[in-house]
């Protein structure tokens, strides 16, 4: 069961602003982008696609950290880890690393957390646990990968 | 009926790319806010709301000729004009002018083109023509406005 | 002095997402919109015109936690709080408010944090205090409205 | 010399709006992206790294005719045409077409347009020929790839 995915994507120019870095809104496309290719590496989607109808995974929260900027034509690599994973919320935390021009450093650290819905005959959505074929892809990662440098 | 719209905003720190610039394909957005903008000063969406189940204003074309930059907190005026309304298609024009900081200034040009579409119970979408209630509101700007500087 | 500032905007199209939504992202860039708004309410500007040449105020963190969807067209207040206000480092609260339609209705509450820096001659850049000037403007909220509901 | 120029990318979930297709505007940000890729394939920039200070390659015209949508997760094919090559100004044609799921069907055709520009001694801007170096690398292509489908 995997609890770690890594992607990486080139600054594209319209992610940039006038200070010349990537905005800081981007590094949370970034994230989920990341997400999305973690749940396509194994074959499903975060459009819950083949469950019973309508699902979906708001974001119930968000946050990053800026360390370092980062540039257009950059590299950065998405390290994405599972940070929690309870019944119906999945914390994922998305480590940055600018790998080229090197030499490679952590330039953020972000979270994104969804909850599982599914929307009732009602049209009222209501939080539900993650399919299980969904869920069982996935475990927590080791606490030495979610804070690296820190004493167990 | 109205052939035409003015609205203004002022350029946000996102909008802007390395270059110090609005970047290009925001000009796009932008006219599509004027554009929604338009609707609702006659009561109406883009989404078509209240008309026969599911209609849409796809996008079939845009265009757009940059002749100036805009930058952060430049303010800029987004004028309207109907260029062209037929049965199943309107296109609009909207001219980008600087109004802050003066003296006042055309910066682009460009154009929106969209079809009237409507879902059938097949699920595909077919052309339609414009609802009644929303095209009489609507009606083409006059030749001098849309070619201002050009001999009729 | 004020530590807090409010303005309103309307969801535009290009905000929202298949899910019909706004894009969680976009609740970043609406956090910036009004912390700009907010800084030229007493005639300042995020890009610090005027001070010692260059000086930035790039994003150390960034969060937020999400209630309620935005939906196109709806109108959203944003409540700009000072949250933190250190020598180099100001921490800004935005709680946003549907407004339209109503009921008015809390839908997310945010942070972002800012670090002053300035360019030195060799290049690099370094934090530094925020100007006089700017940071006379400020003050920190009452702990009442940073967290409503909560006993003091 | 090439004169043509392949990249795919898989849409997205940002990119999409609410009516469940790629937002028209991301079609540009596609162009740009292909754009400086093509550049990188024979070693140069969009940002014209290494000529005479500073130089840039503003837009000064951009388009898009859209056929079909493009959905989440869908793969799209590129394909960067040069189109007209000006001593000053370079106008490239991109063919979209998506690949996944297939049928491979075309979906849109846009076109850039970009001037090369130079910043003088006194700040301001004028249009200068591309440098040798860059504009060595890229020729016209063939009519028939630019208008396919039409008699010669």
């Amino acid at each position: 069961m995997p609890y770690e995915f890594r992607a990486t994507r080139r600054v594209e120019f319209h992610e940039t602003d006038l200070a010349g870095i990537v905005h800081f809104s981007n590094f949370f496309r970034y994230m989920e982008t990341v997400e999305g290719a973690f749940y396509r590496s194994f074959g499903q989607s975060v459009l819950l696609r083949g469950f019973q109808a309508p699902m979906g995974l708001p974001r119930v929260h968000a946050d990053c950290d800026y360390l370092k900027p980062l540039r257009f034509e950059d590299v950065v690599e998405m390290h994405l880890l599972v940070k929690e994973k309870r019944e119906k919320v999945l914390n994922l935390q998305i480590r940055f690393r600018r790998i080229e021009p090197g030499p490679v450093e952590e330039v953020a650290v972000g979270h994104v957390a969804a909850v599982c819905v599914q929307r009732g005959t009602d049209g009222s959505f209501r939080s539900v646990p993650y399919p299980e074929e969904f869920a069982r892809n996935i475990e927590i990662a080791p606490a030495e990968l979610l804070w690296p440098g820190r004493a167990a």
